[in-house]
């Protein structure tokens, strides 16, 4: 196995299989679809009968696109293929336009000094619904319609285990998390939970690249990578290589939270070249093009935006349009006022205009604009505790029920909602946490950002926020949004970036373990019987992060020989307990034999 | 600050204070004591208006012992002051020894080639109880005696928090956690829990230089390191370099796994060196006598290893016994055996000479070796699951069943008893885990090995197992064995233990939170604090991981300038919300005057 972080393809770009797998595409029943997964191939076993035992290759849910497909040779100057194009047409409702409805987009396009770091095939026909139409996920779903993207979905989730014997059974914990009901994950379940408004399927029509994936409980676990957020410039190149290095290491959506110049061109490149859904915080961009003056923002600026940015494809906007002006008096006394950025810049401008948050008092018309491209709405928790001293106060939770309003009014005009959770909780809150979003916002999928069950672990924040993260998801929350170890003090680097998206892997794997996915436990499995039988390179293979593991292992035993040899430089050879058990086992069954014996002649059991 | 792995002391141990840190010693009230706490003081807050308001000094429980004493120079070949000597003294019930008592111990003492490396202030003459007279700190608080070790612990839970004024009140969480008494800590506190069998306090007599600790659910979650497993050979210098960096960074106690030659010696070096206890396996060392064969272990060999390791001065041993012959047949189709090092020697042992474990027959002859020194028991969980797929299976609760039986004939001799926990668990079947040890070991300390919540994370596993961690603590798990990154790959070096010893820090005090222990909260909020008042170095000295800290944050804002500007480079100046968000304030402020003002003219209210 090469080290992909070196082993760059076109224009930089890491295109790399991962060790030991191969892509391969399931085939819908229902649709003419592909559904892209990764197969671990393992190495035999070898019994000290010198018997050797194949074993079943794993497949598991694969998020980095064609990336990882050695067939395939992306060139991120055409973008990934448009998967979704023809499913998208094949509906009839959507109309492509004449060129771009944003003032923005067109400025931008017109400029000539932008044509060297625009990409080439430039979507300046984008597709929009038919006047009278809708054309989301969820509209389709109440229709009782099931979309190619909800088979997808469907196939993808279960991960070809139906077509395993199916021995992980769920064993009944005494602690109450979510657990997730019996039924497989079939294609009419999929649209029942999306159209019951608990799963969310972002999809942007104008985002045809991206491979289907759904965010609710009753699903596997998601996480999201924020990207970009870079204040300094960087090629871009660069920034879509932080992109494909997010989803090669697990990455469900990234968010594009770029600030500084072209970051319009640089959002095309990236939209253009990613498999997973794309979210935005489009008050960011709206506050650049007032050159950072809170005060100067208005509605037509942030629509105009909001245009922009569906026509780009934009699978998901935070909107913090929850925090209110009743809301802000609370803030005063917390230990850490307000810590959204979102959230501290819409409270500023509420008390500089004496006015109600313009995002709530123009909601109906932003999720008017929205439902025009299926782009879903991800309520953003301006006030979210900064500390565990703020955690479940009257700001956080005042805000929360209004995002409970908001969520009706997202549905009734057919746009797929999820909500923003925190932040700092110490332990003893997370689940109230889980259990009042439910209920303030009708079961809509919970999206949360760890939480941190402590303030006092600066460069350790990944660590903090995925203990109150795999407990928040193990509750029942859909999707986590990842915190490195940066957090609270710097940039996240590549390193970061890839050891925050393997934590959060980690977390939202140990979830689906509590909340008894069904198939979820298969992969800890393969691990295990490889570890027990010293089939190294197969550990590797099965890894979360494949190249860390052999990193480790071979930082004392680099010799090729060491990957086969019964022990590793742990507890050393004559220590090593699994080697010790292996003879146990054989002892165990040379006894058991005789004991049947024995028993056969009528004498006494001695094991 | 500098970096403190570089700033050697004497013979390349690191002595140094903690950046803006004082060592402090609290005296006591019943006994002659003084018990040492590390002080961080804490710059000025400065508001807008230019007014400065003092910060406070935040006291922190502190494990690392004078070499963090500025007015203290350790010397390694003198060993720690012993602090316990005149204590133990005053008892009159201990007797000094001749010499030696073990065979093997004066063997070493006599050979001449080992000179050059001996401890210069060989323990020739340790002590043991007279005859007759029971020596353990379980004795003397079922006798209602409140010894100065247990007034010093009182002192040291407390932290000084009762000098405080007490505003961390509990915030009673939906969650079932464990929580500890609203009683303050007081020394007759600590008798009453340590005579329950609730806690102990591990002590030996010949480890006067230990600085008293205890270890139980109603007090602070302790966590301990691994150290000394190499099979290479390192210098002594190295091996207390080892154990004074894990206690340096938060473990209350460490064992010393070492196998391979001279760890007599070396164990001696460590224990001279130690101000936290000190735990060991004797198995290990009884394996090497008989160069690694386990069929030719002997009762024999074994009792003279304990009683050299008791006059040496261990605190605590980990001792197989509870894994018996009729719980082997359950391991053998488990996915992962027996992954307890000493469990699969003595299931070998066992099924080798077709007798009973012999460390179960001989239970009653260690406690009496155990009792005479007031060296504490760990029961070992031999068959602790080593994946998800065999937690909770027969083979683990059939021996923690047993274990509770041990734990009855440790306290009939006055021993005291903690037990060992898992391994590999899922997060539903965390809770399980604990409620069973309580009941079936009648509320003796639990001490469990992570739990790890997936099998999949290899390189991430102190992060899988943190998670498990900090769960088990909450629910009352009173010590966490650390888990290195390394785990399952290969040996943890230096920045390993640390990273380990940080992450499991971490997870205790999150389980300190959620278990509403009396002022736990508040270095975190003397963090969120110093985070929302932008006091970088203040953040720096109270977080767990000062230098890594410092060091992300100076990666992207390096010059000395940035540490006291009102932002950081993860969202830049921009769009630092807590910029922004103390703005909001100073709004919120101005028209809530103005509120005041129109209410006291009589006009409407407009905020």
């Amino acid at each position: 196995m090469q080290n992909s972080s070196e082993n760059k393809g076109v224009k930089g770009i890491t295109q790399e299989s991962f060790p030991s797998s191969k892509k391969i595409y399931v085939p819908g029943k229902l649709h003419d679809i592909k559904v892209a997964m990764r197969e671990i191939h393992l190495s035999d076993t070898k019994d000290r009968q010198g018997n050797v035992l194949k074993n079943d290759p794993v497949t598991v849910y694969d998020t980095s696109g064609p990336y990882t497909d050695n067939d395939i040779e992306v060139d991120i100057e055409k973008g990934l293929p448009r998967l979704r194009e023809s499913w998208i047409e094949a509906r009839g409702d959507v109309q492509k336009l004449d060129g771009l409805s944003s003032e923005y987009g067109r400025g931008r396009l017109n400029d000539q000094s932008l044509d060297s770091i625009r990409f080439a095939h430039y979507n300046t026909t984008p597709s929009k619904a038919q006047s009278g139409k809708s054309v989301s996920q969820y509209y389709y779903a109440k229709q009782g319609i099931i979309t190619p993207e909800m088979e997808y979905v469907a196939i993808r989730e279960n991960q070809r285990i139906d077509e395993l014997k199916q021995k992980y059974k769920y064993k009944e914990g005494c602690e109450k998390f979510y657990r997730i009901p019996s039924t497989h994950i079939t294609p009419g379940f999929v649209r029942d939970e999306i159209a019951a408004g608990r799963a969310i399927l972002p999809a942007n029509i104008n985002h045809p690249e991206s491979e289907p994936m759904i965010i609710g409980k009753n699903f596997l676990v998601k996480i999201n990578a924020n990207i970009g957020n870079s204040p300094t410039t960087s090629s871009i190149d660069e920034e879509v290589e932080k992109a494909v290095w997010a989803f090669r290491w697990g990455a469900d959506t990234i968010m594009d939270l770029s600030t500084g110049a072209n970051i319009h061109e640089t959002r095309e490149w990236i939209i253009r070249n990613s498999p997973v859904p794309v979210g935005t915080v489009p008050l960011y961009q709206a506050l650049e093009k007032v050159n950072g003056n809170v005060a100067d923002l208005t509605w037509e600026i942030y629509k105009d935006t909001l245009i922009e940015q569906c026509e780009q494809g934009v699978d998901y906007f935070t909107i913090h349009a929850g925090l209110l002006w009743e809301h802000i008096p609370h803030t005063i006394h917390r230990t850490t006022g307000i810590v959204s950025r979102g959230g501290s810049i819409m409270a500023k401008w509420i008390l500089i205009h004496h006015q109600e948050n313009f995002l709530y008092t123009h909601f109906e018309d932003i999720c008017d604009i929205l439902a025009a491209y299926d782009v879903a709405v991800s309520l953003g928790d301006g006030l979210r505790p900064g500390s565990q001293s703020d955690a479940n106060d009257k700001s956080q939770l005042g805000e929360l029920k209004a995002l409970g309003e908001l969520t009706q009014i997202a549905r009734k005009k057919h746009v797929q909602a999820i909500i923003e959770g925190p932040g700092h909780v110490p332990m003893h809150l997370v689940k109230d946490n889980m259990e009042l979003q439910q209920k303030y916002c009708d079961d809509a999928p919970f999206y949360t950002l760890g939480p941190l069950v402590t303030d006092i672990s600066p460069g350790y924040d990944h660590i903090s926020s995925a203990i109150g993260g795999a407990m928040i998801a193990a509750y029942g929350t859909a999707m986590l949004c990842y915190v490195t170890q940066k957090e609270h003090l710097g940039l996240p680097d590549k390193n970061d970036v890839k050891e925050g998206v393997i934590t959060y892997k980690l977390a939202a794997h140990a979830a689906d373990l509590a909340k008894g996915f069904p198939g979820a436990q298969y992969r800890d499995d393969a691990m295990s019987k490889a570890r027990f039988e010293f089939r190294w390179k197969d550990q590797f293979s099965l890894a979360l992060d494949s190249e860390k593991a052999m990193q480790f292992h071979d930082e004392t035993l680099p010799d090729e020989g060491y990957k086969s040899t019964h022990f590793c430089s742990m507890c050393g050879e004559n220590f090593c307990s699994m080697r010790a058990s292996m003879e146990v086992r054989e002892l165990a069954e040379k006894a058991d034999q005789k004991k049947r014996e024995f028993a056969q002649k009528g004498n006494e059991i001695y094991l």
